[in-house]
């Protein structure tokens, strides 16, 4: 992983990670720390494997976050994404380890995902983690992702 | 099968018949014989069994015909149609396979079959079987059936 | 039914007609019919009875016709319509009936009906009717009504 | 009506015209008369009055033409839209009579008009019309006006 | 029932249970139980038969918990949901069965239940059941199910 | 009315009651009386009369409910509301009176009703009705019917 | 504006009001003032004048309110809002005005509307007013008009 | 910028400001200032410049608002937003600028602003700032923009 | 690339192929080979590599084919589809040599791709290819996938 | 303009370029040049200036094309379409002179755009050209842009 001091990933060409644990996730200071206001990334194209066969699964990940001293500067947050190509781990724990890695990297005052899987077997499975209360007097609307509705 | 000589199953008690083979398809004079029209029939409650593994497998419906002499008893199509509880089949083949009982029973002018599957493996399959050409001057609107979007 | 030469049923109060056949169409000049052009009318509140129980059938019903010498006085086409709230037939009789007395009354360049019922038993019926082959130079959009979809 | 040589209304202040008599459409040269192409305007924000009760009706207009030397100036059409406010006409009458006042004025390869009216009595009109048939080789998508649906 | 220390049907060919009485559920170990957050189950492909007819009924069911120590394994749980394919039982009584059997087995921190039935008679039923008031600081997204429409 | 010791109208033909206050509502016990849980059912095909005119109305109906000691049974619902049919009532009076006559025969610990009715004179009307305040730890979803819209 | 004791608009014919101010509303008795309830009415047909060019404005508004002791009548709803027609006013002003003119004659235990406006300039606004706090125990759906998109 | 003692931009031309910096916000005073409301701008058409490419990037924005003493004035606040259109600045810090220059400029009880950017490298973000908790008894609808959704 | 003469992948566990030149296409016999008809696969989850940048790209695939002797074993398929997680091709090349693959490994009387490509750079590519006119007297529904909106 | 001979703006910083005139499109060989397709770019992020107002205007663009020899290469077209940014020209003459720009440089068999511009004065124009009659055997999906709509 990249420590704090490397440098920043904006600005240079730079490869996709060949998995989470060496992605950086670079950070640039919040401009409006003074404030509390809601920044979220919507990220349709994030595909992992399956642990168990070895399949692609792929799935829809909307995060949404406060930053206190910190941003996560988006190529970098883009790149650690994709380096979840190769990686193999079960839906509920891939979701919220993604959660938790970026809230220990940008200690924001909030933070929560939602992974909207794509069906497996018939049945998609959804996971929805936040850091814990979102503080008050914030603004925070729905994610609003379609239900899987199956045919019809 | 029932024969075409077999009491009708509207207005008395029928249970849903074992299989496809054995299950009626009764049919009564259409009242508008003189001319060209198209029933639909949508069915979302269709199920029937993977010939592979036996588990279920499930898929939205959708009939289009043109009367000639008959029309289809709406009763005993449901009850055709659930006869394939425990029948095991794959996509293709059944989808084609009601269509084609359907004109052999109803002689039709014309008739269509659209089978929206529901995913197995993150693919799901359609099938569309029509008797031929319609007939000219006739009206047919799409079906409209929503396309698979997976999540997001 | 009201003769040709009965007094029109606009500008002055009229009960709902006890049955179709009791009911008047009335019909004024067209201002346009040295021109091609379509009127759809769209009753979303069709309501009869089922001839087998006596239960209420409730569809959703879409005309559209090209005019020749008369427009068809939209008051007297809704009295006809609810004049149906106690008059029993099947589906398919009901829908295409109702495009043939409009035709017959009206001797439109072309007309063409679209009765989308409510489902029973799970599975819904549409009857779609028409004249025959639309006059060329006509623009005749679809008639876009969703498709079923059961649940979910 | 303004004549041909009036002076065009776009530059200057021009009130709403008191009746569509007294409207000018004004136009402009065809910078592409070399091609055929669509030119479409939606006009959400039209009203007139019900000629048997004085009552407002309200409809959403779309108009489709084929510009052949003139395009219509945009100000002008809008300021003919409004002058209906006061003018009191059929559905069927007033729709085909806006498309036929443009087709006269601008002279076009083709025109069509779909006029989605605000229901009455519980059952909306629309009114379908076009000049003829559209040359060929020309794209015009569909207007893809939502059907009415009542309620639920 | 499997016991609790039957072993997993994952990694093994296991055929659709007879009936829920004799389906397992298996339980995982939670990877995050030091954190609360949601799984989301989107099932729909359910069915099961009318007590009284024998007829099949459909669903589309949604469950949403929060895990303590177990994750419900979900092959297990689509084998479960299939084994009542056989099963005879009211909506209201089947739906909330399920999520108690779930809450049993799962002993998770909050689940809950949502049941939207295909409709009978022209009235669908849908029901909603949870095991109470869910933790503070969780996000629950609401299921956002499509209400039933009927027609038009 | 009939009497709560009146047989139940389920398992034998019924036609539909001539007037709500000649209809039945029959209850069963509730088989999940240990715990709250909402039923949702949804009416797309209510119609009555207008007191002033004779003409009929329709509404689409959803009504949800906590049930205690019965639920509804649902043939029951089904035909109480459709003895509406010759009833004549205001929206906002129908649709408060069907909410409490129910809450009366059933004393559920909670019930609403939603009453979405077709235009009258281009407004149509909403009416909202529930017992109270719903018991804390309930999961209520909203009802989600489409607002009217109009035309475009 | 018709006073308390003018004899009411409905049951016989009123023209448009000729502004705001000389538009009567007229109330009947609430037949259910012994509960809470809220009654929606949904405008989509509402007009008045730019009060710095003349031109005119468009809006959907939707009104909702508890009932105390009365009822709006709704023809004279209908023509209050009709009477906007040659009236000028801003969109803040006016959205906001009508909600008190109705809460004035009313007294309703609570009020809301909200003013959607087409746009002008590219960029519409919305105006949400309400009397106050919303009496506890009471069930309000939320309008769920469709934001503006622009295009695309 | 203006200082608050500049002319109206409005009723006279006046180009797009070249930045932020120089364009002023008219407000007229505010007629409902002794009750709470909430007024909505709806903006489809904001550009800016990214800091680091000097490409276009393109934004929804949303703004609501409860004004005290003063109005923003449309056509100011249309110039002001079109005024970044060569200015340079990254999404978080845009938004939230944005924001605060209208709170500044108009001292509102409450405002909020939501963008909704065009995806770049394909993950949009949005941000939600609004300037702290809203007054009680305020009717706020949510924005309801519609999630970003990638393709299928 | 698998020979015709290979070993089915349907029923043993098979590892996503390393590239799409080593994967195979399994096929089995046409059940209905007397007749037309289409199927249609739906592949929301491709992926493949950007040939200059390296960084992953992602489509929504749709195939419609009607068989001639062969159909496509779908779990073959599937894995044909994920052997192009590694693959490096542009949007126009990769889609239409998917298309010609599956032409000549299954002699298809007709077959037709559409690849709908997430956005780069804000403007996503789609890519329509069909191996000629269709064969008369088909049916083959538009494949509705929605258009790219961008925001808002 | 970049002649054909100017070296490829892909895989170097480019800016904006200052006009149409300056900006080059490059083109690339098409790799499946024996066989006919369509590529679709969708550019939701166009904007151009007013030519009598100086304010800007916005559009989604929807560009259709069947290769002959060249494709166009796509980072050249996203810098050709915002070269726009401080160009000033009618909507009718903008969005053809696109097409017919794209036409010259690429050759195609056939080209068409759609120009679906934003709102002014509350009526928006689209605008549909194409190069001729498309050639047989295509697949060309309708570009289903949403119709503008205004509210409600
Ligand atoms: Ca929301
Ligand atoms: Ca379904
Ligand atoms: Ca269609
Ligand atoms: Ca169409
Ligand atoms: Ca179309
Ligand atoms: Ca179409
Ligand atoms: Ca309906
Ligand atoms: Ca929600
Ligand atoms: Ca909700
Ligand atoms: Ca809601
Ligand atoms: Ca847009
Ligand atoms: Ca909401
Ligand atoms: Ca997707
Ligand atoms: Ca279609
Ligand atoms: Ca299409
Ligand atoms: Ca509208």
């Amino acid at each position: 992983m990249t420590s704090p001091d490397s440098p920043m990933q904006l600005g240079r060409p730079v490869p996709v990670p060949e998995s989470p644990d060496v992605a950086g996730l670079d950070r640039v200071p919040n401009p409006h720390a003074d404030t509390d206001y809601v920044a979220r990334f919507t990220c349709p194209e994030f595909t992992s494997l399956c642990p168990v066969t070895g399949q692609p699964d792929f799935a829809h990940l909307v995060i949404d976050y406060v930053p206190d001293q910190w941003l996560v500067e988006s190529k970098s947050l883009k790149l650690f994404l994709a380096s979840f190509r190769n990686h193999a781990a079960f839906h509920e724990d891939c979701t919220v380890a993604i959660g938790r890695r970026l809230a220990s990297r940008l200690q924001p005052r909030w933070l929560r995902i939602g992974g909207y899987w794509y069906p497996r077997g018939g049945i998609p499975i959804d996971v929805f983690w936040q850091t814990g209360m979102a503080p008050a007097g914030l603004w925070i609307p729905d994610q609003g992702v379609a239900p899987y509705r199956g045919r019809g």
